[in-house]
């Protein structure tokens, strides 16, 4: 059997912030510039160009690590893994709006059944890299149970602080998967604080979305596996359900690099951030012309896990969206009802609510004529369905009286 | 992007019962044979090995489509697929016993989030192939799921009877993907016998557990798989959580097609079929010496997917069993949920309870010696971890008190 992750070279040379282009040096921790705004990850894009082909990759197997060149962790020993697969890219021919394809990433294969896994994966990894040992984070769900399994996996101490409607299987995959998880009465911005402040009391590393730069690292491998997944070519269309936007902008970072790198060339996606009605901050700063996105009051949605209502990062989302020519898009929530029903009656595949809002987005923006019936789009299905509340099912059979076999007909 | 099922030649050459031998003709509707056993599907093994390679495989996309030329579909226009990706092959170093490597394959991963999709998606598409348009199936949960989504995919109509204690997460499932879904105030054989008899009254398929032969095929690829990610060898022992047996069956098969057809050499892994306590007739039949399994009486565990009293392909697992030098071996509810927690509280990786039975009988036969601590050995987690109960989780803060972080330390 061969080696699951042999030594690569590897091409980081430098962190920058987001906003001010400052530089911070590779291979230390980092939280936030000094602007207070994200961190991006620098490659010498030549030297993994020299270092690898596309027909390298291809020979490798098909999981996240495959891109081990465009990603920072130094050392093979330090990779923490749980089986981070391709997810595949299922045709959906069904809920095709014309000649243009139209498919589903299912992220929800990852481990612990969501697309957190590839940002966890590669933040607990260089974590481990740089020596941390305890972190924490404020979580909605998806995020914590991912952060408390690749934690457990790496040895870590992991602390994970859940706002009081957080859903109940989310706190109990968090707890059984080896993490301390505490719910608070309180929202994600109060969790938040208590991170914060055991940063220093603690001495615990802070985990939060965009806080730590290597999460976006291990989105943007959504963004090379797509293309891979596809011939090195890429949709037209990307809908995005967007709450930290973390992946978003990994994506769009992915894309840039490989263009960069001669690999893509031609358009790159137009990405279309997905909102909902109920929490659309990236919406209303891309409709008004900002660059920044202020806190959105009284935010709701059942689509949890894009009701998010400020984000860190939330210029490289509206830069992302505007220099893609893409657009951002809030979706209601019985239109998000409406499109995972549909999908999973006509396809047989259950989404869940925030991959179904990419769904009603696209038909919502076919009818609006933003996006065209031959354009090509992926919809992101974030996570299984199967961690979402489905609606019962009442019909029975009482093995005491005759089966009138004339219903089934 | 390439054409995702390329046509391809194929090498059925016709059936078999697995107890009289006699034959059968490909590309016909077949239920059970005439002696009222599971049909096998036979084919020309020289004509696969002239007709593909190693290396052609390895070409192709990581799903159990990459093996076509030893499935019976004909026409790729009759593939139903969600995206049968590759199951990761997780090494767990920290649940081994001594030098032997132990990994964890998990099926989790496929569409609906258990194994039941290999089955399902070959017996839809050859249904598909065969012209049926109805079918029908008595479940426990995973298999009606798989059905479900597969039959909606196809464009079928899809009738499922579920025992009264069936998971709910289940019959939800089953009803939101597409299907037609009763609870019956009974056992599992109660829904077959309405099944058996909804077959000449409402002209369903019957789908019921190795009633049709291609069900086997489609398991058959977890054979065919492990041996490509292992670099076409094998581990020594595998553990196999069995209740229909369908996957033992099926993985027996690839491995001794693939042996006949020198694709691999050597000794094959030692089958265990793994079985509760509460519900274990092939360890009473593989310890007596019989070659067929009575009805267990008062099956009870809480791993429900191994509750399974009586099998129709009872004599193809004990030979499995026996011809691979493996056992049958029973553990109990207690250590099914201790091997569970201790997974999950170690590797960070969140078992199902068939699986974590696997897990337990491993550490039950180091014990007994039955397996040595050098053996290499292959955990089968039949499904996401996620489609069952799990322990509260009870810790809480109130914002409205100081945060006390000596707790934390």
């Amino acid at each position: 059997m061969q080696d699951a992750f042999p030594e690569s070279p590897t091409f980081v040379t430098h962190l920058e912030c987001g906003m001010e282009h400052d530089h911070y040096e590779a291979d230390q921790l980092h939280g936030l510039s000094k602007a207070g705004k994200p961190l991006l990850v620098k490659y010498d894009l030549d030297g993994i160009k020299q270092s690898v082909s596309k027909a390298d990759l291809a020979a490798r197997p098909a999981t996240l690590w495959r891109y081990r060149e465009f990603l920072p962790v130094r050392k093979s020993e330090n990779i923490v893994s749980l089986g981070e697969i391709h997810t595949p890219l299922i045709p959906v021919p069904r809920l095709q709006g014309g000649q243009g394809q139209v498919w589903i990433k299912d992220e929800g294969r990852l481990p612990t059944g969501s697309f957190k896994a590839r940002g966890l994966c590669m933040a607990v990894s260089m974590a481990k890299e740089l020596g941390v040992t305890k972190v924490a984070m404020p979580t909605n769900g998806n995020a914590g149970a991912a952060l408390a399994a690749y934690g457990t996996r790496a040895g870590m101490k992991s602390y994970i602080f859940c706002p009081g409607d957080t859903p109940e299987i989310n706190v109990r995959e968090i707890a059984a998967q080896g993490a301390n998880v505490w719910r608070v009465n309180g929202l994600i911005n109060d969790c938040g604080k208590i991170v914060g402040e055991g940063k220093e009391k603690v001495g615990w590393f802070d985990f939060s979305t965009l806080k730590e730069p290597y999460r976006i690292e291990g989105k943007k491998t959504m963004g090379l596996e797509l293309a891979d997944q596809m011939g090195w070519e890429v949709p037209d269309v990307i809908f995005y359900p967007t709450g930290g936007g973390t992946g978003l902008i990994g994506m769009w970072k992915a894309f840039n690099e490989l263009k960069e790198m001669g690999w893509l060339t031609g358009k790159l996606p137009r990405m279309v951030a997905v909102q909902a009605s109920g929490c659309a901050p990236m919406v209303k700063a891309y409709e008004a012309g900002e660059e920044h996105a202020p806190l959105w009051e009284n935010a709701h949605t059942i689509a949890a896990g894009i009701r998010v209502p400020i984000a860190v990062g939330d210029f490289l989302i509206l830069r992302a969206v505007r220099e893609s020519n893409g657009f951002a898009t809030a979706v209601d929530d019985d239109k998000i009802s409406a499109a995972l029903d549909e999908c999973s009656q006509k396809e047989g595949f259950l989404m869940c609510p925030e991959g179904a809002a990419t769904y009603a987005a696209y038909k919502q923006e076919l009818a609006s004529g933003r996006v065209s019936p031959d354009e090509s789009a992926v919809l992101f299905n974030c996570a299984t369905g199967l961690k979402y509340p489905l609606p019962p099912a009442d019909q029975s059979i009482d093995i005491n009286e005759p089966v009138d076999y004339s219903m089934f007909d």
